[in-house]
């Protein structure tokens, strides 16, 4: 089965993979990384994630923050390994990479979008309920 | 202290809650629902949480994915309450909004606008950092 990776400050990567594995049982295997919630580096707790990739393999890596410590860690892995390393992560990203991961490599474009995607789905439900609402309306 | 509802399917709710707390400790209380992981409808999960608010106060509602049937049981709860129902969430709009909350209330128009910024931070590092190192060959 393909491997993600899902990074955060403490236990937010554990969630993401509890959610995950309930919406799309037996998909992918999803490796968490919780930092600093136990005295180990966290460069330590990536590197021994990494060792059970190849160099060549594309990883995806998905982050909390694009600032965040946690990220800064991956960037700094980026040249080493074939990491694909997503930030700002949402459920809808790893929804859209998870169903997509297969022998092929997903190329480049295909994230892209599909981060655009997964960001039109950070929704103010409330207003996106009333432009419904007024369409009926028009119709 | 102010509260905010996460609810998710499974435990990603719980999991923003521990990283939340951890990178904003005292800032605002996370009330988590985590659904279908328990015996317990998340009708009567849900009914149970608003029932520590009042009618009018501003209660501000993150769900992992628009589609999902926890997002449409908050929908049947919006005239009821009033509730700011966000959806999609990541890390980077729970900050914002946890960091804005105050006495007074946050004004539809910031909502929209945190929205919009937390939907960037969605970010492709590889593309981001190709482009970053773009500009400073230009300089």
């Amino acid at each position: 089965m393909k491997k993600i990776i899902v990074a955060s400050h403490h236990k937010l990567a554990n969630g993401f993979k509890n959610t995950l594995e309930y919406i799309l049982p037996n998909t992918v295997e999803i490796i968490d990384i919780s930092a600093y919630l136990e005295n180990v580096s966290v460069d330590k707790q990536i590197d021994e994630v990494l060792s059970n990739f190849t160099k060549e393999e594309q990883i995806f890596v998905f982050t909390d923050i694009p600032g965040g410590s946690v990220n800064q860690a991956f960037i700094r892995r980026l040249n080493d390994y074939n990491i694909e390393l997503i930030s700002g992560t949402n459920l809808s990203i790893l929804i859209s990479i998870a169903t997509q991961l297969g022998e092929k490599n997903i190329d480049k474009d295909t994230i892209r979008e599909e981060i655009i995607n997964a960001a039109s789905e950070i929704v103010y439900v409330n207003d996106k309920l009333a432009s419904q609402s007024l369409d009926e309306d028009d119709e």
